[in-house]
This record gives C-alpha cells, sequence and structure tokens, in this order.
C-alpha cells in the first residue's frame, strides 16, 4: 500500500446575473491570491479540504472565509487532478454554485455592516476573465459548459432569478447562460408550455408596458445534483 | 495552511450487458477484499492514486490491474468524500465505465491464454449485488442513476452492443439500463426517428425471422463525458 504525498483541495465556481445594459451577464467572484505559486493573480474561491469536514460541507466553508458568499444552490462539478495542474500535486474537488443578485447585494450589505467584508475578491463578469492561476480558466469554461448543458433540460436559470420575475427576465437570464439572444416570442411560447411556471396576478411596472410576475413551480425540482437523489 | 492527512483512492463501476433469458441483463465485476477493513467482502476494483499519475490513468491502470479490463468507455462519475465513509479518511474519485460483452470475453480469453487472470474477481448482476464494503452500494447505486439518465439523451448505449446490432438488440439494451420492458413497435419507431442509427445491408438469421443489423453513425458523441469536449 503507498501513500503518495497528494493534497486535496476544493474550489467554487458561483455565478450571479448582474444587470448590464439592456440585460444582463453571468458574472463570478474571484480572489487575488496572496502567496505563492501564482501569487498575485486570480483564482477561484477555495481552499484545503479539512480531515473532519465532507466535500460538500468544505465547499461551503471556504467558499464562505474567502468571499462571505453562501449559494443557493451548490453542486459538485469534477475533480481536477492532472499531475502538472499546480507546482505540488493536488487534486482539487470543484464545485459550481448559483447564486441570485439580489442574495449577493444582501450578503455584502450584511458584511458592509459587521465590518467583515472578504479581502483580495472581485467580481468579473465570465466572458472577459482575467488571466488565472493553476487550469482554473479551463475549470470555469467547463463550469460554463455545464451549466449552459443544465439549462437545456432542467429549471437551473430559477437559480439565478429571484422569487418573483418577468418572462422577460427568465428570456435575459437564458440569453446570458446561453451566449445568444432568443426570440421572445418562441421563448415566451415555449415557458408558459413548460408548466413549470405560474403565473401571479402581480405586474411589474416601470418605463415599459407592465410585465406580469411569474414564479417557479417548487414542485419541480431545480436540477439533479449528484447521488442526493439516488433511489435506494 | 493545514495539511491533513487525507489519501485519495480511485474505483470505477464498469457495466456491460450479459445475456439472461430472452434478453440481457447489467453486470459488474467486483473484487474479494484481501485484507482490513471489510476483509473478505466484495468492493468495486480500484486502488490509491499514485503521485505521478492523472485521474483517469489512475482509473484504467487500476481497473486493469484488479480485474484485467480495459474499457471502451470510462467517464468520471463522482468524487466521493464523507467523513465516515471509510475507517481512515479517504476521498475516492469514482468512475463509470462500459464494456461490450464480446469485449469481456476477448480480454479474459486472452488472460487465460497468459494465465494472468486476476483473482478474486466475480462478475454480478447489477441488480442483485452482495452487501458491499464501505459506501460503494451507493455508488453503484448512483452509477446506475447515471447510466439511465443518459441513456435519456445520448446514445451510450451503443458502448454496451456490438459494431453491428439488431433493433431488438438495441432495444434490450436499453431495457436493461432502465430495468423496465419498452414496446417494441414503439422503439423501433422512435429509434428509425433519431438519426442515430445507419441500416447495412446484413441480416441476422438463426431461430427467429431474419432481423436487420444497424450500426451507429460514428459522427455522432457517444456522449460528453467531462472537461475534455470543453469549447476554449
Amino acid at each position: 500500500m503507498t501513500e503518495p504525498r497528494i493534497r486535496v483541495a476544493v474550489s467554487t465556481v458561483i455565478f450571479t446575473l448582474r444587470p448590464a445594459g439592456d440585460g444582463a451577464t453571468l458574472a463570478l467572484p474571484l480572489v487575488r491570491r496572496t502567496r505563492e505559486p501564482y501569487e498575485g493573480q486570480w483564482a477561484l474561491p477555495g481552499g484545503w479540504l479539512d480531515a473532519t469536514e465532507g466535500l460538500d460541507a468544505a465547499a461551503s466553508r471556504t467558499l464562505g472565509s474567502t468571499t462571505g458568499l453562501a449559494p443557493s444552490y451548490l453542486e459538485q462539478l469534477y475533480a481536477f487532478g492532472e499531475v502538472d495542474r499546480s507546482p505540488s500535486r493536488v487534486v482539487s474537488i470543484v464545485y459550481w454554485a448559483l447564486l441570485r443578485q439580489d442574495e449577493v447585494d444582501a450578503q455584502r450589505a450584511a458584511h458592509a455592516v459587521t465590518d467583515s467584508a472578504p479581502e483580495n475578491v472581485q467580481w468579473f463578469d465570465a466572458d472577459s476573465l482575467p488571466t488565472l492561476a493553476f487550469d482554473h480558466t479551463d475549470i470555469v469554461a467547463y463550469a460554463l459548459w455545464r451549466l449552459r448543458n443544465k439549462a437545456g433540460y432542467s429549471r437551473i436559470a430559477h437559480g439565478l432569478l429571484p422569487d418573483e420575475f418577468t418572462l422577460a427576465d427568465l428570456r435575459e437570464a437564458y440569453e446570458s447562460i446561453l451566449g445568444r439572444r432568443l426570440d421572445p416570442a418562441n421563448f415566451r411560447r415555449q415557458a408558459e408550455a413548460s408548466n413549470t411556471l405560474i403565473p401571479t396576478d402581480r405586474f411589474r411596472t416601470g418605463s415599459h408596458r407592465p410585465a406580469r410576475l411569474y414564479r417557479y413551480d417548487r414542485d419541480v425540482e431545480l436540477a439533479a445534483r449528484g447521488p442526493a437523489p439516488t433511489p435506494r
């Protein structure tokens, strides 16, 4: 039985949707590294797995300690373990997460009050990231691919939207995830036919004509996210 | 920087389809443990990650050294890392794999010739497994769930079939994966409409009336299997 010296880290790609021009854009927080390797470069929030905690717990803890954020949706993405991905041998169990912009704002406000705002953290648009440390550029690309893929067959976009939203909000969320424009009329038809949206009696008013607010049917799972829903 | 003592193992759930009665059944090889913990119990093939190899390579190597098998399809399933899943702290990166029965037979025959057949290995039907060591019962259940799930939106079943097959073969593969009977006429209609099957000029003859042989269109990906297909 050999016991090679391999360390286990946990990192999280956490996306939110933030307003940009007429629509919205996917954004994620990065942490500037304060030590070697890759000192001064941006990296995914994360840290070492502790011997006394499970992987999911480690992802939540390290995300919280580095960014102050607590995600509304967290799912294991992939274990990255190429030999040369770090100067020392590190296997990273990577999670991906979603957080609604209103929750980001609320969590930020809470940190401002307690003066516990994390340092060295900055949000970046997913389509204009700086050069990242380690293989984190590849990891973000894969997380985006998984998000896009999952958007096609689950209501995962809800993890980026507030409880009530207009069909335009929902379309913009999908446009941001998929990285392309969708035809509004087609989108409305498909969304209404999906049977996952419940129309409310409320409307959003403002500079445009009033738009009906919808909410998701909570009886429909956000998405299957790992071994938890396994039938026993 | 804490460096807790955590070891990394790699295990693989490898399925094949073997004839059973009128149809076929999913089966997987297990290895009887020859030391503690769980000495004498059945476990998934696997071993420790070596410091000088990547995760995929470790999965192939440990599968080969314990069972003599080389899979036709190998994909990372999930990293299992609950604190109490083993007496010592072990994070297992688990893969799942498919192997056609004709390849199982060919690889077995090769081992018989060279007298290198692995010991302590036995194949079990996926729906009647013994009690497994560690959390391996949960892991197999999750691998089955992933296989069933993926069968719904990819041509993954091909990983269990020979190059040429009848529509009845294909239906039996799906029936084994999904664990339920499918209507032959409906299945034929859907398979023919999928545009992934290419009819050949050959037929299988035997006790039944001749059945046309098909092959898969190789231009269609078996399934997205991880970061590899990530757009850069």
